[in-house]
């Protein structure tokens, strides 16, 4: 099993923190998206849609999109469970996830890639007035976020799950995106240091 | 269990569509979207993103997210799997899913939000370039999908799964988006003709 990686690319590290809480060391294949490489020819037959990461199981199945990643990793190593533990716990998780990735990632890669200079080549095309549409969503978005911390650990409640990571990551996408975090978020605030000293920070 | 539903919207209907697919009959209440009932105080408190559907569980538990909700629907009934029947398939189901809603679903739905004048109070502020941006995109998923069906019945192989359904009802959105699906795409316009043709469509 391997994961075709990159490294500072949101999506493939949402996988990476994932593999870490699992304590799953694999074998990574760096795809450099600098070079536009995920655009070659031998990367579009590994994925049409271009993009990373992909994960690469041993007898050659390739499987796509973060989430779908994660599910096969969450289904093959349940423990710790990342992706809820029953019906109504699972529907939770993915609620939230979904929440963080529709509208606090997306709206922060929105930002990064219709505004930032480097994005110039890949978003075709950059529509300035579009990025700046999606700042303010990214700050009420942090904003609901904190009165929701009020009342509870994490994200989907009192454990840990695939939702605190893609949230994470998409407040860290900020500092590239040059999105400001308010600082008058204590109760977000509290929680971004938790899951950014866990060691699956790192990865 | 009830869901808050909505007579036109398509994440509404996508839950619809899975139930049926599953047999389940269940009590539907009406958010009148064209009135704006989804930002009401009541409705907010049902839903805080103010988007529907919502699934009401017997516990009072509230169930957001599309997909989400179709978890839980597929936790409680499996029969017949509409997500995955393995680790390897729910990875795979998931996969395209995701590709239906974020490259198929998602760019309809920006073209009807940032051209359509009936969205200009909902989606503020209406970025028309944007709109404009995602019609090509729209149109390039046909494109490919058309040369994916050309081996397999289905968006995720040879069973009608969640990821047909998001499908179908992106292609359908594309009336009211003023999107014309091309007419040389024999094997889209073949997979689209069966799933039309399901007893589910007409949720």
């Amino acid at each position: 099993m391997k994961l075709y990686d990159s490294g500072r690319a949101p999506n493939p590290r949402r996988v990476r923190v994932f593999l870490a809480e699992k304590g799953i060391d694999l074998a990574l294949e760096q795809v450099d998206i600098g070079k536009l490489e995920q655009k070659s020819d031998a990367f579009t037959a590994i994925n049409p849609y271009q993009r990373v990461p992909v994960l690469e199981l041993d007898d050659g199945t390739l499987i796509s999109e973060t989430v779908a990643i994660c599910r096969y990793i969450e289904e093959t190593h349940p423990e710790p469970p990342l992706m809820g533990i029953n019906a109504i716990d699972k529907a939770m998780v993915e609620m939230w996830q979904r929440r963080m990735e529709l509208t606090l990632l997306l709206p922060v890669a929105f930002v990064f890639r219709h505004l930032h200079p480097a994005m110039k080549e890949m978003e075709v095309p950059q529509v300035a007035e579009w990025g700046e549409a999606n700042r303010p969503r990214a700050i009420e978005q942090m904003r609901f976020l904190d009165a929701e911390l009020a009342n509870r650990a994490y994200i989907a409640g009192e454990r840990f799950t695939i939702a605190d990571i893609t949230a994470m990551i998409a407040l860290d996408f900020c500092k590239p995106s040059r999105i400001e975090i308010p600082d008058d978020l204590p109760n977000l605030s509290r929680w971004y240091e938790a899951v950014k000293a866990r060691p699956s920070a790192q990865a």
